[in-house]
């Protein structure tokens, strides 16, 4: 193979970078103060309860990543079926995820008290250090990401033997891709438990404290409180950065096995460019989001508007940013068709902007639909749940035609003579989608940051209304928050439209893994079929082998699983939450008729017992739908071979895109729609119209915060399973 | 051809006789005594306004009609790329669809007073009366199918020249299925339509009645009490009957022509049988259905259990003997491999009853699931949502896996060397699909009495409460009531699972559509490719011609465009429930405010208003999302062609079966838990429990009356648009 060309370089330098800011930002945020003795005290129970959740996870986990090692570990070094790197890049990306949640949760708590705080004296100082705390989340992330690959890239190069020109580096991006897969495990249990989690306790302390007590949200008395708080930061933390740690790897990996495989024919030295493309977009995004976080900064009487632009100014100037300099390695790096692929880079980019933009409309009360089920409070709960169901679903058309356009025009761009399908076009096609997904996610350092800032924000609150500080500070925080609840919903939809493109780059991957075995082990690639041009009759005898076709039943046999797949598990995780909810409702209607004098504030309720049942719950919960998600892949394969998991694929990442976005955005409109009128419109806060509404906001719960974003690790967990266990489907099948 | 065998004319006799027996029945029904003056007035209200409904309905359907028979004659006549036979296949099918609903329905509200009337005395006479009724609508459904078909058959036969052997009939049967077409339409909007309409009257009546005013369900104080009961017909009765009158001519005509495709090499006499096969199979399963009809029968003083076992008793002898006599059939009419075929009958027929196992399992109280959700009330209900969204989303899955099973085996049983996925059993499998729909759906004679029954007896048991008869005659009515409930139930299972299996076997037709085009319009049918056996060269010919193979991205895009169809036709046609129930809120309000003395009864509510309103909102609000099924399919081919139609039509049928199955499922366990809850347990009616459960029930109901059916009509719809426009897709597309 060619050496490695110095360029490369850069990813580990970035990355090593990024981890260093994420260093410098905790220490500065730690240097702040902490406030009064009360909100060190709130803050540490908050600390406490997160780091008892993550620890039990890690646990949990940890059983599970040891079982899958030994299958794989078998498959390697027993069945033949798989690389013998295949176990340690696993479990490598199972840790790296791991410690990228640990450090950005432990940067959350640690910030929560400090940023309230910070709003004792003015509101810029209190952004400043949510964001920054955010960012520490972001770049730990990222930085992980690029030292991984990094790391792997330059250990398989030494490792791996030369063989024929170009299939070295084939076997390098597809061991590598592994690696994802053990951030995929990783980040389907963060996401699922930490979804349960934060649901179980928030739902129980609504449906008792505030509709019940007639407390208001965050209130010390509630006894649920603080695992509310403590929910916060393992879902939306940690739970948001395992998920998109996964995205960052998947999306960079896929693409850059499919890279290899396009350009094979090109020579090795354009080959290996075509490999690094991804990895470098990363790191210079990775260096535009450090730049764009310190961009981030407003001024004392900020207005909402004006917070929010202080944030999207960071954003937006990297996204800018990364569309030139995008082209500029394109350039550099002397891909053929390098304009088509930028093109494919800014079909990315602009799809996450479009199902951020269309997530806003459907969720902001600004716009008509969440107007319309606020209204629609008037004729009681009954309606505001139908009215929400309605707009959730029909909110899945937009997303859903943006991302069918971006996979045509990212395909379409990319392939030699534009728009064409035919098979040589084809992997050309593929690497541009993928490439696609790279564009969209190259900024995460920045909006990571944005996301992890909102249940900061959220917490700082909860510590200044727990800490009882003055009205001016609960405004501060309060314009914090609400700023935090709209930057949390476009960047659900965010993780949502990266996890839909990065499962297509792996769905992608999947052919290529496939087609490899196809060449390697069963040795078809030279037999040539008369009167059909070359590359053509290998590919028709790559179709015909496998019996890919549409008019193969067991390809409809596989969408259908994959579809059934996508709503049992999101029917699993809601009823997780549901019973857990349960639990707590009982635990704090007990305590409050048993505890004598919580009302008063004379007895502190028992926050410990809370949150052990919210973590108990979760764990318990948690199991069967993440090992669902594992398994079902390698069953189907085992089945019904190659055809059925490519149809598995197809309908888990459409099935799953979709009902990911009607949660997400049920959801997000409901709990707005509540917020409307607690602003005063239709009778305002204690009026019919408002009980109706908090009962669709705590319906929505579990739609939004647990089994719709859980659904974005689905379909790249079930997507990476079936890549990684190609083999099996290829050797092993019933039908 | 070979002379049309003398067997084929037991199917018009059939017809024919399934005709008389309805109108005997109709006959026998007028005749029963009517009851008092008050009953009379009460059924002539809810006549009227049915009459009114479908008068306003047919209207519009008419306009659509016209227009979709001008495209058609455009694509016939003008571009040649449609059989000129076409307009009029299409427009026969919806004629007779729709007379089959207005049949139906004038059956149904002439009985609802007989029925009550006949319970004044005995429970057996009332039961009888209302099945037999209910058998009008049966057996009317199944001989306009059985007689339209062979109709056309007998035209084509003498109109359509001979040409190469074979050919002509797989014309004939490509020519019938556009008949289907017209049946389609008809059923969206007669299911979209009658659902809005019976669900914003349902949902309007209940929640300002027996929420807000206190007062009992059916009470006539209730201004929207008799719009109910019209919306029952409408929608329970027409509707249901224009859903399975599609699905019965669908599952027929489809299988016709890929039984004509699949023995094309074996000879016109084989040929023919097996298009025959479904045809005969049907018409023998309405033969037994009559005899089923007459076994109905129960004494007085029976339990609901032996109510249930007297209408199980007429089913379940159908479906036995229709095994039997189907083996009879195959047998006789010596198609090859009858044994496997037989097997793949068996296999639609268990589909079925498993399907309707499933439905029961999942949403009658007497399980765990639907006690969970009663249980779960306790907690208010918010958890009363979340529970029954998470089991309704965890009941997809045993329906999924039955369908994936029945499709396995269906296709397996009847390929030559079973379970052979090879090019040339292909044809083989997909006809044995295609005749398992039929299998599932051959006794629909009476299962479709026993679906008409419920909404009769619903009716009944509101014109006793309305005309104030005493409490026995009301416990007989309740006791009908419930069993029709169940019956319900498992009847909407049985639509869903035959609209699938219906579904499959259009998706299979489409295969045939697109290849005939590729043999006829292209030549492509002798172009072999050496080195490759004949047929497997064709084969991949065809494959590769079209690209339907699963690394084109385009069927990708199909199956997510399929998708979002699904997801955004359930959500208009739910906030359109969610529309038109608050604009009946707000006039029942408006009388109970104005009208004084309706509370007294002095003054009589007025009806018609509420009628009205539901009438209109229904025909505005189904116009769009009915039209959105008709285009999407022909824009998909403009665009994308060919693979990505076929792409939709996976996804559509997937998507679509598990949401349908969600909702209906979620909204019968909503409905059985409050009923469970008002039996007494849990508090039991008027606690805090019951409030929370009729909440529930409210949301359920668009759920299961409304978006959840009409899902039904979508999947089979949109397939036979793709089928009817394949020529559109194969000749023009964009990309």
């Amino acid at each position: 193979m060619e050496k490695i060309p110095a360029i490369f370089w850069l990813a580990p330098v970035v990355s090593v970078l990024a981890l260093s800011f994420a260093y410098y930002f905790f220490k500065k945020m730690m240097e702040a103060p902490e406030g009064t003795d009360v909100m060190k005290k709130i803050a540490t129970h908050v600390r406490k309860g997160a780091r008892a959740y993550l620890r039990q996870q890690y646990k949990v986990v940890g059983i599970v990543f040891i079982i899958i090692t030994v299958i794989f570990s078998i498959m390697a070094y027993g069945l033949g079926i798989q690389n013998p790197w295949v176990p340690f890049a696993f479990l490598t990306g199972g840790t790296f995820s791991g410690l990228a949640g640990y450090f950005g949760m432990k940067a959350a708590t640690f910030a929560s008290s400090r940023v309230a705080n910070a709003c004792r004296t003015c509101l810029d100082g209190g952004l400043r250090l949510a964001f920054r705390s955010g960012a520490v989340l972001g770049l730990t992330v990222v930085g992980l990401v690029l030292l991984d690959i990094s790391l792997w890239f330059i250990v398989l190069n030494l490792a791996i033997p030369e063989t024929t020109p170009g299939i070295k580096l084939l076997t390098i991006t597809a061991t590598m891709l592994t690696f994802g897969m053990g951030a995929s495990t990783q980040a389907l249990f963060a996401r699922v438990g930490g979804g349960i989690y934060t649901k179980a306790a928030d739902v129980g302390a609504d449906l008792v404290g505030k509709i019940e007590a007639n407390i208001p949200e965050d209130d010390p008395r509630n006894p649920a409180t603080i695992a509310d708080n403590v929910g916060d930061n393992v879902g939306d933390v940690a739970g948001m950065g395992a998920d998109l740690f996964e995205s960052f790897a998947g999306s960079i990996l896929a693409t850059s096995l499919l890279g290899a495989a396009a350009y094979l024919s090109y020579g090795e030295k354009i080959q290996i460019n075509a490999v690094l493309a991804p990895l470098l977009i990363a790191a210079v995004g990775t260096l535009l989001s450090i730049l764009g976080v310190f961009l981030v900064k407003t001024k004392e009487g900020a207005t909402q508007k004006q917070l929010l632009r202080a944030l999207g100014f960071g954003v937006n100037s990297s996204a800018f940013f990364i569309v030139i300099f995008s082209f500029v390695i394109l350039y550099f790096l002397n891909i053929p068709n390098y304009v088509g692929l930028w093109g494919s880079i800014v079909v990315g980019l602009l799809a996450g902007i479009g199902i951020g933009q269309s997530t806003e409309y459907y969720t902001a009360s600004a716009y008509k639909p969440t107007k319309m089920i606020a209204a629609s409070s008037h004729t009681g709960p009954a309606t505001v749940i139908i009215s929400g169901v309605g707009i959730g679903l029909i909110s899945t058309a937009i997303p859903l035609i943006i991302v069918v356009v971006a996979i045509t025009l990212a395909y379409g761009f990319a392939t030699p003579n534009l728009f064409s399908f035919d098979a040589e076009s084809i992997n050309y096609g593929l690497y541009g989608i993928g490439i696609a997904s790279v564009g969209m996610l190259s900024t995460l350092g920045i909006t990571l940051a944005t996301d992890a800032y909102g249940p900061i924000a959220d917490n700082a609150g909860g510590n200044a209304e727990m800490a009882h500080l003055g009205k001016e500070v609960r405004q501060r925080t309060d314009a914090l928050d609400s700023l935090g609840n709209t930057t949390a919903a476009t960047g659900k939809g965010f993780a949502i439209g990266s996890a839909a493109l990065t499962a297509l780059a792996l769905l992608a991957a999947y052919f290529e893994e496939v087609k490899m075995m196809f060449v390697n082990f069963l040795g078809r690639s030279d037999e040539l079929i008369n009167g059909v041009p070359a590359k053509d009759a290998q590919f028709i005898d790559f179709i015909y082998y496998y019996d890919i076709h549409l008019m193969n039943a067991k390809v409809l046999v596989g969408v259908m699983i994959g579809v059934m797949s996508v709503f049992l598990f999101s029917g699993l995780t809601m009823n997780a939450v549901g019973r857990a909810a349960g639990k707590m409702v009982d635990e704090v209607r007990r305590q409050f008729r048993e505890i004598k004098g919580i009302m008063e504030e004379k007895a502190e309720p028992d926050y410990a017992r809370c949150v052990e049942i919210s973590t108990k719950g979760a764990q318990r919960e948690m199991l069967i739908p993440s090992l669902l998600a594992l398994f079902i892949p390698i069953f189907v394969g085992l089945i019904f071979g190659v055809p059925a998991v490519t149809g598995l694929l197809i309908g888990t990442i459409s099935a799953g895109f979709a009902l990911a976005i009607f949660m997400a955005n049920a959801g997000g409109a409901w709990d707005n729609a509540k917020k409307y009128i607690e602003e005063g419109n239709y009778g305002g806060k204690g009026s019919d119209d408002h009980k109706a509404a908090v009962i669709g906001d705590t319906v929505g719960d579990p739609f939004k915060d647990t089994s719709g974003p859980s659904l974005n690790i689905l379909i790249k967990l079930m997507s990476m399973a079936a890549v990684v266990t190609a083999g099996v489907a290829v050797s092993y099948h019933l039908l």
